[in-house]
């Protein structure tokens, strides 16, 4: 049996990471996880409730493809809450995470040899799904002055049929800002190629709310899921917003990919909508812990990096520091026990000089990590003790 | 926006049965579903079981990509308890759904253009996944006489990277013994082509146990699911086997495309592959039902038939009284309100000439069903009154 080649996608630098900080676990070390990014609480107790209650009362055989018809509804309302746009629930579709999302999204709105423009630094996974699909990846470096986030001019001279933003970003939580989203989405129209937004982050912001694409056009394709605000990565449900005249297509390979997303994770959902006192509590924490980032970082001497706008990570430059940022947070798990991101995953070349902390995890954890990172720049002299 | 063509991929002729069957129910009739390929029981209490504790004790967060190995070792033990094979945790691939393993499995061992060949009757989703892939779908007819099974001689003079085989079959519910499946499989082999095995209905079995291609060769993908025989289609949770070199690459592509399988349902199906007796009482039913099909659908002139070996479907050819099964199976819908398959979706070829019956509902509902079939070829004049 052979391995394909367009199977031959990059591994994950970030799973070395993780290794190395199970193993150091495994020899009794006490580790800071800032690698992480997911949230460390449960899913809401209304969806846990909700789920327990459905298992007792139904049998959660297949659900129709496009999802059970009153999550597709309350999604639909969720863009009135927070967006003040009308949607029409026949134009969400459920997925099996944001992940399924992409797969579907890439099949239904390209063809083998399209090209799909992306930001560098970025979500290392857009790269290696369009790969694995006989896309072809565009990585186009985006720039500290914008934010790390691409910008019209950033397009001058490139071909491409399509376009991928993520607006807050990982690994910046950086934010597209309503001008700036619709120039692009403007551009890309323009050309007669397809803009997909990645509002995975939504709902984690800070000072101003992420603006959706689906307030500037109709005609765009939105991938969101109930991983990161929802606080529920494990379950894997995700959802789409699509124009109306690629849905079918879309649900007949929903039907045949997938037949559905996973029943169970869809009635928690349900529950995990209508849960905001305990989901606002999770961002107040996210709120405490993203000022001591930002108090605690540029004190151990990470300070080139921008205020996140949104999510639960810290992008830092550190090429003044090292060419080596794999050995770097090595060494930061190895003498003081945090384990960090490499920022190789987000951008293959500038990332040798970047790593990326997320801030997931409990305010303790994160005031405990950030004393260390002091302790690691002060004993290598990067800053003064 | 526009759509791929690659996306373009055939409607389920049985979504249109199944739309049909719930719109008469909301018009207040009493349909026995003999369309839907799925148990009507919830996954067993101990699977629930399982989760309801896990969901107190755990955040229930993201899975290592290629399954929780407590998971992964339970599944391989179980080839030494069904098939008596020895097996190495590490070739267990966990995915979200047997639907995920196809989409992992022809990502990672096919390329842009190669073929795979596929017996038809068939399940119509390896087709549209392929054909969504950039692959070719090679459709070799199987006759009545291998009872709809491929045998080599079927793939003299076809050119092909792959074969996928289903024991027990959908539609037909036919097997393939331990020597048509060795012939198959060093065909396959003997061309250097990659063989794999759909065994999916693995467990609902009556006569004679199902024959895993592992006990044939270790150089085979096998995929397998918890929707039937652990009764958790919902759940969306199956896996693979796969040769060891090929294990890395669909580890690295599982991360990319899936991130990992559903939390909920891995820690359910730990409780499912516990809970013997419940499973046995569920196939006690199929027993019964089977043995009712095989004799109430002689009785109403359906006795063009193979005994089904596994699974819970009968197909039947009666291209001696229709060809257009799907105006026929609507007849039936409208006139007695049974819900039943057409054949196209399983072979565009013959389709036209036959229908699956399914037996997964209870057995009070099969007795109906077969009754009110009875009645309408009695009504036709198919037999005699």
């Amino acid at each position: 049996m052979r391995n394909s080649s367009r199977g031959a996608v990059d591994p994950f630098i970030v799973m070395d990471v993780m290794e190395a900080a199970r193993q150091a676990e495994a020899e009794g070390r006490h580790i800071i996880h800032m690698e992480v990014g997911q949230p460390s609480t449960a899913a809401p107790a209304a969806a846990r409730d909700a789920l327990t209650q459905a298992m007792q009362d139904d049998a959660l055989g297949y659900t129709v493809a496009l999802g059970i018809p009153a999550l597709r509804k309350r999604i639909a309302s969720l863009y009135k809450d927070w967006y003040n746009v009308d949607l029409d629930p026949a134009r969400v579709v459920v997925t099996p995470g944001s992940s399924g999302g992409f797969v579907l999204a890439f099949t239904a709105l390209f063809d083998a040899g399209d090209r799909v423009v992306l930001g560098a630094p970025g979500y290392p996974s857009y790269r290696q799904i369009l790969k694995a699909q006989n896309l072809v990846p565009v990585e186009v470096q985006t720039s500290a002055k914008n934010r790390l986030q691409l910008v019209p001019e950033d397009l001058a001279g490139i071909d491409y049929e399509g376009i991928m933003v993520a607006s807050p970003a990982n690994p910046s939580g950086t934010m597209l800002g309503r001008p700036e989203l619709s120039a692009l989405i403007e551009t890309t129209q323009a050309k007669g190629a397809t803009f997909l937004s990645d509002e995975i982050y939504h709902g984690i912001e800070y000072e101003k709310k992420a603006v959706s694409a689906l307030e500037v056009s109709d005609d765009v394709c939105v991938i969101n899921s109930f991983s990161k605000y929802f606080s529920m990565t494990g379950w894997r449900l995700g959802w789409l917003v699509l124009p109306e005249p690629q849905v079918r297509q879309v649900e007949r390979l929903a039907q045949n990919m997938f037949i559905c997303a996973p029943h169970a994770a869809q009635i928690a959902a349900l529950g995990a909508l209508e849960a905001k006192d305990e989901l606002q509590a999770n961002m107040d924490v996210y709120r405490k812990n993203r000022q001591l980032m930002l108090d605690g970082l540029p004190a151990a001497g990470f300070d080139r990096i921008a205020p996140p706008d949104g999510a639960f990570y810290v992008y830092a430059d550190i090429s003044h520091i090292t060419d080596d940022s794999a050995a770097f947070a090595r060494a930061i798990l190895d003498e003081v026990g945090v384990a960090v991101t490499p920022g190789l995953d987000f951008d293959q070349q500038r990332g040798a000089g970047t790593l990326r902390f997320s801030y997931a995890r409990s305010s303790a954890d994160i005031a405990e990590g950030l004393e260390r990172l002091r302790r690691f720049m002060a004993k290598h002299g990067h800053i003064h003790a």
